[in-house]
């Protein structure tokens, strides 16, 4: 065993056999299927960076719990450099593929849960940690990804979990036997669930009396019985299945739906069930870790945008331009600010009572809102420098056909001295990254709604030593 | 003939013959097709909403030059009245449509046109003018839509016309006889070409001497020999070619790069031909006319997606949060200010020596600029209130199907009063108005780059008074 | 009588005897006050405009009220021209005095008063509508300037009027005879007070039943027995007492607390007197005129900011610099909307019953809303392109220190051939522009807070029409 | 010897002897004078702090130069740790002092002369660091403050130092003997030049082939004869000279212009003469450290301007309103991205050649450019809450006249069991925060341009790998 290769991983997925849907049909081959191969490819490349001199050390760790070599996206913090690590191999990622690599989720659960089930077992007296670590060795000897079944559906919103007119819009436990729990319900936005070996489920949001069905944390195989994955639409997925005017040639996302139809979890795997009260810190933490996750792999996507953007003044003739130089800086500008802000939460960070290393939720808070409203703006800059063929560029087809093709090539030429077919395929990319929704989205939505980010900062901040300070200056006595 | 209605519309695009392509293959029956008839839809709005009660007296008026009652897209502006109609109208398109209609354009050359013929004329003693009146009267009199030819591709946009390594970068004569020219070149993003019954070609930038075979304005039927349209990319228009997941279930935006492969155009059809000093005034002219007319359009369209968005409140059971009203006012406040300037820059117009008026070019400018900006803030907000679903929506096609169609109508109902299908079918709708490049990507590039609008804006302001002012107040003698 | 000149307006002025006081102190002459004089200049040119060949033509017109030639700033509008014209002249002064002209609040209150009288009259059998314009000939005849005392000093924010602990926190009636009233009550930022010969009272806000004493509109000299004007503090008035390192040569702003201790208002000055459904009325006219001034005067103080930035990239030497270019269009720009959206507010006005033109609501809030994050942007701008300087600038003292004044000429030289004088005097204009309190906090705060502004765009806006549109898009049945 | 107390710090700056002008006359004693004291106290501030319990570990530590425990402002960071504490330190400290302590520049000094003497030393053979190095143990022996003698007048800003028509508008060496070097020149905008013991001097720019007597670095006492202070004017200095309204009751800053007319410094003070190629190095260190310390006292003041805030809405009634509460939220978040990149810069920092350690460039300064828009956004804020009184509000004076005093508190009073003096001096404060030019116009300038931060953040970055990184994706061979 042992970390994984990209072949081995894929090989790997080869195995399974989830029941999953795309555009109405039932998928039987996932691996080669073309929508999704780009997306495993994604996540492929966190093993294959791990293999090669420049990532290795960067990537591969020795988990005290193994004692063996790991990858990284398999080991929760156990330390200041565990939590760095994670914000600059993101980085990196991010810059490689252009893209979401759908891996961090699943990290950011294991990471949740090795702080929240000690908590769990010191007040209930429960045993969840233990089985949480059993689990966790299975991850860490076996490579294995892991996908984050937090979202639910909700229903109506105005309402509680119990609340609602069907009492399944939240996932909840709807038996228990000796031999575990059965649990049913739907997850959203499943990144990457097909590209996973194992599904782990945390709860969406606080929980109170009266939800204890609702206070539910397990891991499954993403092919358990009763698992159903349902690939939705995002805007490019058509020209994957078409096999032309792709953009990012290797890499590409996907978030399915995954309903969880009365889905059997033996009592080994699961991790919460009950314990109300604890919902809310398992949420906090798993978002509060997502949060950090995105300020490295989203400034990484935003150096991979600049150098798009950077390609295409080279390509227009236009890379003397002062005005588009500035548009650079605004670029670059953002993804450091990202970058800085989820880097410190990392080094700010603390150990928590199960010796698991958790960052500082202000700032991993402070640079998600920050991504709410930024990448968006570092998207409008990359298209407003690459110019107006990110949109109704020809298809490569038409390039391909020989009553115009020669035509489209002689018009859509820029620099003279730049093939026309690079400038064609620096367009698609631009396309892809300004507009692929299965990724842009989740600059505002992922990690959970913008508001919940706000909420957080304001209730995490030190609002009454602030308030002191200012009376102080003014001359007033508390 | 006179005004004709939607249906008429369509069969007279029926009888025309373009040569056109589409994703590698040719295509012969334009009207029909799946992917552009909801582009031509958009554009037939134009004669339906003419029929209307509503929109009668606002869309229809008697042209001083047929004496007759035209549409208002056949009429170059002859008052104030003219020049803020043309904003109403098309903020009223824009909300009706929830894209682009498609006809704007047509209609700002046709205004262009109607001033910089005339002005050739004075100084050159060409008969321009008058040509360009016949054709006006056959515009009018046949109600035909017009499109622009404009935006030339450019090849290396450092160069200017003459000094590209390919002449044929910009649109030129190629050769003249007594009969006509011939011309050569192609012309990007022409936004509803396979709409329009004929194309009017401008300069897409100023002219210098050296560049005289570039100075030359003309129109011709889409359909006439040597046209090839080639409809390129857009981010959904699978979509449409597929007949499921369309979001806007009646209307789109498609834009064809339109090659001219030596196309012989008959001198009554010429508007310029070597006046190099006037290509600047042609291209401002139309640039700032189109400019105003996306005050318009954009100001509705952020109008539809407001809508969209308070109904997704409405559907999540969100309609009382706090912060998502904040999120409307801003979303309005967006749209006002776009509307507001473009309608200022309607009321400050002034008459032309031609008789035809002009809009004010300062505040058309900054009305482009504040959408170029303000555009993508809109559909961020869009997206945020709306929720996650903007992406990875299962298909219709997965909602139909038997196996898992009941699970997915179970769990995407939001309030219980709200059908499931409602919800499923607004959020494509956002999906739509949020990701089609073939509309969003104009807010940023359409009548010309930001950079455009920017120096427009500065060399049209009076900045010696302001100096002054400055200086007086300051107690600098002059 | 008739339009006066500046020279008449300042004598008018020095007849009346308001109770005044200024940082501890009575002040007996208002007039020759070196604090407050460089308000009454600003007023003053509003008079001194008018004679002027360039403006004449645009501030005079003719009242049909009393036949005669008058000061548009004495004309509720009875035409679109006349709306138009507010804005144009605001403009023009806001970049003539380079701050507040301090004259457009009373026409705003005395605008309010001609549509909400009518109606009042119309529903209640009143008369306030012919004692309102008994006072309008009166302020016509002689030209006068009049205050608005609207903004209430509110106490408890989160109460009524009628449930605060202190009754008078909104100015109120305490006694009624055959005679008149007697009121009580504070109004804050009281803009030009001492400046203006009459104060127009209107209640701050909509109120309910069991305000009734609380709905009181009137119009008093504001040297009436009981009224005290207190003028606060600014951030720059010292160097006004000083007379030295004044900025603004020219002309200032202040805005005392005005307090009515108690004061006598006969019946016909008397506007509204205990209708309190009219409140809102009165105080919604007058904020959406409010509003509408300001996209006038405060573009016209951009227009000056722009034109000191300009001069000061002249002084330095930096006067080719792309990226402060590109901040000069920045500001422009902001200038431009605002007053796009202020005209346009103008041109899509309406009669009332009384009338008297309204401005259009929702484009007059857009307006507001923009400047009140636009100034501050604009103001940032001009510090970033005008330098350090704009602080810690030695003091003219200092340059007339025989010890030191050469040392510092030689210096705070910037480019050779400009005066070093002229360098420090556009340096204290930019800071008197960028620092100055009085005027930058009304940049936010006049015309209602912010949240009021953002309230009533929401309130305005037709929400239905647009929720419509979107679901027939959408392929929703209604 | 050794750490300072405040008392300590007062009593030796009273021992010196500075010339100094203010408002046009010599001023003696400075310590005493109500303009400078409050700035003195300021930096009082961090001899203060560093002898209580909560902060004396944060601000003392050992250094191994003298071996004996220091101030960490007399200590160029030898570690990550170190880098890390300036940014807490000065992050407490701007929450403390409501504005700049003045005491950060002269560490940034020390800080980039203990990496740049000994580079220098190691390519000419010049023994600059060991001149710096007994410097140093003089400065951290006695606990000094040093100034930054940074910001050269610049004369005409399109010239470099030796093309001026003047040459002294760049420091530079006059003449040179045995014994030492004389030179002539003058600095902005010295904050706090009054309050340190030793004046640092480095160049402001790059320096270039013949610029070799502008390449000077040295540091003198604050009282050498030929040095003059002159303190220029900010918008609320005369408060202080009145000695009421002064809003933050402790402290406030001044920055004077620091005339060097022909200073004498002994060779044994002299750091640099003449190596034009190290001036670069030397600015860009100093700048990069001061770009660092700015993101912690920034956040700090936001931090206390947030705190001035809440308190308004406590004592405006509106602490419940949920769109201030949305505002107070946009402040926090700005002080936390501020922080968060001056960490990471910190944390991100590494050893240079002569042991001291250096931050990361590219995120200190990503971390400036982010201050210089967002500093006034929060000030804009803070306002947008407290409401209109941060403008004229009466003076205490009013507040103490028997005439008018009881009115004015009867009417400022907001919540009832607020006390109106409560009320009174936290709009006071609010008004100091956003209005004191001597801070606020620093948020843009400090630390050299705007543009400054811009053009070093695009040098340093990695651009050719982020170009790279879209041509894998794109498809396109290198």
């Amino acid at each position: 065993m042992g970390v994984k290769t990209k072949e081995a991983y894929i090989e790997s997925l080869r195995q399974m056999k989830p029941t999953a849907y795309m555009f109405g049909e039932r998928i039987t081959n996932i691996v080669d299927n073309p929508r999704l191969r780009p997306g495993i490819e994604a996540t492929g490349a966190t093993y294959e960076m791990a293999q090669t001199d420049e990532y290795r050390d960067l990537i591969l760790t020795r988990s005290p719990l193994i004692d063996e070599t790991v990858n990284r996206f398999t080991l929760p913090p156990g330390s200041i450099t565990d939590l760095v690590a994670r914000v600059k191999i993101n980085r990196a990622m991010g810059n490689r593929v252009g893209t979401c690599h759908q891996r961090c989720t699943g990290l950011d659960c294991l990471s949740a849960l090795s702080i929240v089930t000690y908590d769990i077992d010191q007040k209930h007296g429960t045993s969840y940690f233990d089985r949480f670590r059993e689990f966790l060795k299975h991850v860490q000897k076996n490579d294995l990804t892991c996908n984050a079944g937090v979202t639910d559906v909700k229903g109506d919103r105005s309402l509680g979990a119990h609340e609602q007119a069907d009492k399944d819009m939240y996932l909840r436990v709807v038996s228990r036997s000796e031999a575990g729990i059965v649990v049913r319900g739907a997850k959203a936005h499943q990144t990457g669930s097909l590209s996973s070996h194992e599904i782990i489920v945390l709860p969406t949001r606080a929980m109170r009396p009266g939800d204890e069905d609702y206070a539910v944390a397990f891991a499954v195989p993403n092919d358990t019985p009763g698992i159903i994955h349902v690939v939705g639409r995002s805007s490019l997925d058509s020209r994957e299945l078409e096999g032309c005017d792709i953009g990012n040639i290797r890499y590409s996302k996907y978030c399915p739906t995954v309903i969880f139809n009365d889905v059997f979890v033996p009592w080994e795997r699961v991790f919460m069930c009950g314990e109300t009260e604890f919902a809310v810190d398992m949420v906090v933490k798993f978002s509060s870790f997502h949060r950090q996750s995105h300020g490295g792999c989203k400034s990484g996507k935003i150096d991979c945008m600049t150098g798009a953007a950077l390609n295409m003044m080279d390509y227009n003739g236009t890379s003397k331009a002062g005005h588009l130089k500035q548009k650079i800086i605004e670029m670059i500008h953002r993804a450091e600010t990202l970058y800085g802000c989820s880097l410190a939460a990392s080094y700010e960070g603390m150990q928590m009572p199960s010796g698991t290393y958790f960052i500082d939720t202000v700032l991993a808070n402070a640079s998600k809102i920050h991504e709410g409203k930024e990448m968006a703006e570092a998207i409008r800059l990359m298209v407003d420098i690459s110019g107006g063929f990110v949109a109704d560029l020809p298809s490569d087809r038409d390039f391909a056909n020989p009553e115009i093709g020669a035509l489209l090539k002689k018009y859509l030429k820029g620099k003279p001295d730049v093939p026309v077919e690079n400038r064609v395929k620096m367009f698609r990319l631009v396309e892809k990254m300004a507009m692929e929704s299965a990724d842009t989205i989740s600059d505002i939505h992922g990690g959970g709604s913008p508001e919940a980010h706000r909420v957080t900062l304001l209730r995490e901040s030190d609002i009454e030593s602030r308030k002191r300070a200012a009376r102080r200056l003014a001359g007033i006595e508390d």
